[in-house]
């Protein structure tokens, strides 16, 4: 049984590749602007760096996992689409790594990763019943159910921020109605943001922004000073990540509801109204059971669950 | 390895229980009217059954399963409570049971087993990942993912029918807001159909109901005939069924849907919207991999997934 993976993190800004231990500690890592120019060159740098990283650790055969921006069949190994990375669009990916790494690598979606990683490594250690939330630009994430990541019949599973928390919604970037992520996603925030600025009652975030957008960080400095708007605003984003807690807590009834990513970052304006619309929305003894925590693993998450991932198989 | 397995569906009508093979047939039952005044005789005479079909089936030592109209929690074997049922209010049946049979029985949340029994006996025989809808008076159900039922850290979850879909809904029976069960369980769409039936609209449905109550059955008749209002009310239900099978598909990426209850019988003029409805809350990708389809073991299907995980424990 390896005691070492080599686990990539491939996303739309950076590439990162890195030794991880089995118990979550990373001797190494490297970290490269995610080439341009579709699968081929972005796949050629990965290699290299996976190789890279094997020579200095002294070993050619250590298990390897690459998280995705993007679903994929874990199955075939073939990436669907990556919604911020141009070409890969069916793109037989696991065949493609097992060509040049002369052995399979374990593929994921880096959300689900991300809720391996939290529950290996981070805020969810040892917990077997979570669900894990990555609040930014959009809303991703992964559910683990008995220790086991819920990857569903073709890769797709865990889509916790399209959850349709409002019937008739508006459209989400997904393309559907009422997601949690038209409400609660930094898009979302922020497009929200720019609408109540321009009116009356927008003083205090036209103040902060200046020449600037409004963003969901200004949004919540307004918020904490006590403006009204951006109070009401993020209260009423609050309110929407608290219904799908819920719906989390009926459907998975977990210990843990792990919530990262920037968004997360805007604090108790947001995570407080979401906490307490929480028990508007699930059974109390299942919501009794569970417990809301802010991630601890930073950029590392989706990392340090490939790794996991790939340790396993 | 046990070939066979009693099963008990402890209902709020029916007492029912069953010698059932690991085929799924089912050589002998008994079925009784639930016996009154809190589980001290419920138990006694499910104990007597349990002992009747062992004898019968030549058997001491067969396993038993136990279906339970109520949330509990399979590690402890201890009932929450039961909605249906008065009396068991944390009721510890697991070891109650063991002290009488001589042998731990296996107990599950009916929905949850309805589920198991669809994904070994079913619509769903050899599926992997499903979810299972019963509707009826109520919403239940289960989930079923990589082959696996989800029952949460303390069996709580699974939780189908109390999903939000409509975050300023309306109060439902769970206590919660906007709930799937408030459009689309037996006690809605009857709510909903005696406030149409009192407006000027609502003549074909007062001509059909008579001196009785506008029950769901009798606005599946209107709405088959083309009754506009009848339509529209379960057009209402079906879109917000939809939204929820969405929300299954997003998380879950099941192969199929199964839909049983008394409720599933009103047949297109629910089912159809549903269905149409699903593809605005869900990823197409998602939504191309799951069939819906209806239930096709009818009553049997908790007794007969408590046999299998009796068989499996």
């Amino acid at each position: 049984m390896a005691e070492r993976a080599i686990a990539v993190d491939l996303g739309g800004t950076n590439l990162r590749v890195a030794l991880v231990g089995r118990d979550g500690t990373i001797p190494s890592r490297q970290s490269v602007p995610t080439p341009g120019g579709g699968p081929d060159a972005v796949i050629e740098r990965m290699v290299a760096l996976i190789g890279e990283i094997a020579a200095g650790a002294g070993e050619r055969a250590l298990p390897v996992g690459v998280a995705i921006p993007g679903p994929l069949d874990p199955a075939t190994g073939v990436v669907a689409y990556t919604p911020n990375l141009p070409g890969w669009r069916r793109f037989p990916l696991g065949e493609t790594l097992r060509s040049h790494l002369g052995r399979p690598a374990r593929l994921v979606n880096d959300g689900n990763s991300a809720a391996v990683g939290e529950a290996r490594f981070g805020a969810a250690k040892g917990c077997r019943d979570l669900v894990y939330l990555a609040l930014g630009t959009g809303v991703g994430g992964g559910i683990i159910t008995g220790g086991r990541l819920i990857e569903g019949s073709t890769g797709l599973a865990g889509e916790v921020g399209h959850v349709t928390v409002a019937l008739d919604g508006g459209r989400c970037t997904c393309g559907a109605v009422g997601c949690l992520e038209t409400f609660a996603a930094g898009w979302a925030i922020k497009r929200d943001a720019g609408l109540v600025a321009a009116t009356a009652e927008g003083r205090r975030l036209r103040e902060l922004a200046g020449d600037g957008p409004v963003t969901p960080a200004l949004v919540a400095v307004a918020a904490l000073e006590g403006d009204p708007a951006a109070t009401r605003l993020l209260a009423r984003a609050g309110r929407a990540l608290g219904a799908a807690m819920g719906v989390f807590v009926n459907l998975f009834n977990p210990t843990l509801i792990v919530v990262g990513g920037g968004i997360a970052g805007l604090g108790e304006p947001l995570l407080g109204p979401a906490a307490a619309a929480v028990a508007d929305h699930c059974f109390p003894l299942a919501r009794a059971a569970v417990r809301i925590e802010r991630s601890a693993l930073g950029d590392d998450t989706a990392l340090l669950g490939a790794a996991a991932l790939a340790l396993d198989a």
